[in-house]
């Protein structure tokens, strides 16, 4: 029987954490709706009744009765969430507002194999108040960067496959270890989860319990290079940039909602570990913008396409 | 004497070119005050009152009593834009405002010397309506590009400054030329004025007399390489890496706001030439980059630094 | 029948366009062979002993008894191409060398139909001496352009395809249409030919007798969005840079040997037309790029792929 | 009284590191002189009568008697180092070389302070194999990133500067340190010297007795905002892109020869705490770019810019 090993590191940081500090005592508010006059006055007006007051605002409307897309950073509402949210239901009823309240550091879980170079980045970013998260955990199917874990004073938890000799049991297996993952997410609480750099395919049931929560890295320019070697196979193609995809896990593989991409120049002199290399700081890049975006919940999925405001 | 001689084109097309039809019949509310709480909530209840649908907001605060600023799009408003900046008087005068309105397309004058690669790019890019201005006139202290004018149907005004004997005389000169260019700006009602590689340094008089209203393009990644022959400057201190900037005319001479910069990589084997070359189209770029932004009011200036509203 | 007109501007200025005078007297050897010891000393003592000095020189090697590319820049070489190509016989010949020797500017045929903004800038990048070429004809299916072509003093052939009855018509006229614009061709002694958004596709037959020898500009980073409508595709799917790829013309639609790439951050505010707008200044951007490479020799294809030197 | 006070790690690495095996093998010659007729040739035909194959080669010359610059990778050449400069005296001697030669991976110290983003991602491209470099230790005049040096399994050695009640003293307790830094390169047998954000200003004497040795960078786009807090800089100039430059140290602060630079945009909503975030990115970036460049013996300084080969 599989069991959930869960290495605790002596000093789990999580709590300890910093994080931004404009992120921590303020409101974001996240709505997406159809567009109609007198939205921004309805919201505006139900933010100064509560004593708020708008530090940071973005719009951005398809179109009149097109969608609308609005996020706001208010300060000086102090009610519970769940509090705020029934006092916004006359308006986003009205609106038919599809509103996402939060506050504070998302709990983030990074899930990796063996590749350390995104999660030392994370690490690192996370280290220097970059993000506005804290990471509770680390989830691996391999053991290998348990050290790395270890060294940052986070929790490793080892979540193997376990070998199969045919394919029903490699499929019992893998939903094995998924439940483990599941069970480890739900005791850390965790809000977010990024894979950097994970190598194995979610199933579809994992990636529906988790809707826009979970963020993976490609190693491509999608959707130029989807599946597996996509160097190999720009490298092969000829092209001059290659470059690397952060977006939203969905049950279609490399076709989630794109949030950052990167490139790179690349030579006739660089071969394919040279494309491997370079890609690496790339990976990063989109990565850790990807995760920033979405932590400070300024990212929206609508139809496919993802609004990323600024 | 010196005389305005205009060379009429046949056809002058300014008022038949055509602009991005999203700015034609919307007002454009640009707001620059201290941040206090419901300023947001204000100026949204003035716009419903009035009429009108937010169809594009943007806001950006430095922190609450720090300055606040705020771009709207507003479908809807069909009211003179002085009968409009009347109306809003009592909320402007609340929150100490600085208000801009506009509607429709800028008339913008360019103003160039010899080099013909920003304007070229700049027409084009009109014909191709990526800009939101009529260009009546091009004005140049040369009568080189009349023939590029002549081809796109636009007045093309030649203000030469007449050659003196002494600096007295220059100066007088360098006078009468930024009076006839004025004449010129009045007649063709001009909005703001861009300076296509336009190699006079215009008078303080002059630059006082438009503010914010002039853009010009410098050859180099200010603040480095100001002054003359900021290529071979690059070229001299070995920079890997070129760009030129858009910016402001201020009465410091390329020391105004940045609105838009843009690089190039250069390489051992890039002569002087050679980054003169790739400088052009960099030139280009930052410089359409700033009209574009510049003439849809995106943006605002704030202690020498600008906010471009995306 | 359709007959090849030719719109003779008064002055033809093919002979007179100035090129990079580095170029004109300089003799460019590009080798391509298997990679044996002793290759660089016989080129080099080759080269000596025949009075020339070389200027500039690449080598670029896949590994021994792999292939190995070679460009020279020569001065002092004073013999006919042809002289030359003989003398070198014994070496090119004991080291199964695929040699393409050449000297001055390249005479190159623009093809458009009925975008002008590539044009344009190939047209300007001439008349600034950027490339190597003089440019004796611009040849189009669309008879719009022909302003453009009169501006600039270059001839123009209007070669258009005739409207067919059935597909089996279609394919006659097709044919007959591209026998004109080879009979153009060879009228100018064309080496190069570059599709400045020409929108035909080119049959088997004429690609296939101009090996090499045709850039076509595809506006989008490929392999991505192959086919129509790119702009709409990178839309639709979401991403966040788009790009431009300039190749080599092959029998296989924009799945030629790619020589630049190049690319743009694009966001949710832009719209399928700020995708087509941002689009140009990178479409034109690799299209200028891949030219002034071909045109100086510095690209070889191997199994698909280009070498690029600097 | 000051002690050189070493804390070796359990498992010094330096010797297993790993690095890039084409360069394990191979001869790199790096010749710098007049240019003349002959040269190549010469050269190639030393190569070939002493066994040698060419397996790269890259040129460039600044125009006939004017400088020429040529880079050689060559298997097969067996010889001690000092023979082959022997070998090769004739020839460099004839021509007035200046020749380089040099074999297998680079001994590189490290030197830190307190930031510890260009260590970490030094020692992880070091694990990856992208430098041709092994690195015995990592000098710091502060104890605080020991940490990372153990965790690598890399010596530390603490070189503090003394508080200093006075000037002069100051100016002594510096020397001190120098000197310690030079016991422990000597100790080391470093070749290259880099500075990932080391903190002090280095003495005229140590950087000239490490000619071409030292890589420093710069969290600017050089020249501009040379000196202290360049993102402050920066942020108050409102510029729209910022950047960082990696150069060769030499007296002049800041001034030295530029190896690589990177950019990246800022906008309005940056801080500088953004600027410090973003463009930790960029340094780590050109920083890692350049010691891979110097570390494969790319580099030719001259006249104060630098010829940095693919």
């Amino acid at each position: 029987m599989l069991t959930l090993t869960c290495h605790r590191s002596k000093r789990n940081t999580a709590d300890e954490q910093k994080t931004d500090s404009k992120m921590m005592h303020s409101t974001r508010i996240l709505i997406s709706c159809p567009d109609k006059a007198g939205i921004v006055h309805a919201v505006s007006g139900f933010v100064a009744e509560n004593g708020g007051n708008i530090i940071d605002s973005q719009q951005y409307s398809l179109g009149l009765n097109a969608q609308f897309f609005m996020r706001l950073v208010v300060d000086g509402l102090n009610q519970e969430l769940s509090k705020l949210e029934e006092l916004l239901k006359p308006i986003s009823t009205k609106y038919k507002m599809d509103v996402r309240l939060s506050r504070g550091a998302k709990r983030m879980a990074v899930m990796v194999s063996r590749y350390d170079h995104c999660l030392y980045d994370v690490l690192l970013k996370q280290q220097y108040h970059e993000f506005n998260t804290v990471i509770p955990v680390i989830i691996s199917n391999h053991a290998d960067l348990k050290h790395v874990a270890e060294k940052f004073g986070i929790d490793f938890v080892h979540c193997p496959i376990i070998e199969a000799n045919n394919d029903k049991e490699k499929l019992a297996n893998k939903l094995k270890q998924e439940n483990n993952i599941e069970a480890c997410l739900k005791k850390y609480s965790i809000d977010m989860i990024v894979m950097a750099r994970y190598m194995q395919i979610l199933s579809a049931n994992f990636v529906q319990a988790h809707p826009s929560q979970i963020i993976n890295v490609h190693h491509s320019f999608l959707p130029a290079f989807k599946g597996a070697n996509p160097y190999h196979q720009a490298y092969s193609k000829g092209v001059k940039i290659i470059g690397a995809t952060a977006h939203y896990a969905t049950e279609d593989l490399d076709m989630g909602p794109i949030i950052t991409q990167g490139v790179i120049e690349v030579g006739h002199r660089d071969t394919v570990d040279d494309y491997i290399a370079k890609g690496r700081d790339i990976e990063k890049w989109v990565f850790s913008k990807a995760i920033k975006a979405h932590a400070e919940d300024k990212v929206i999925i609508h139809e496919g396409r993802t609004i990323v405001f600024d």
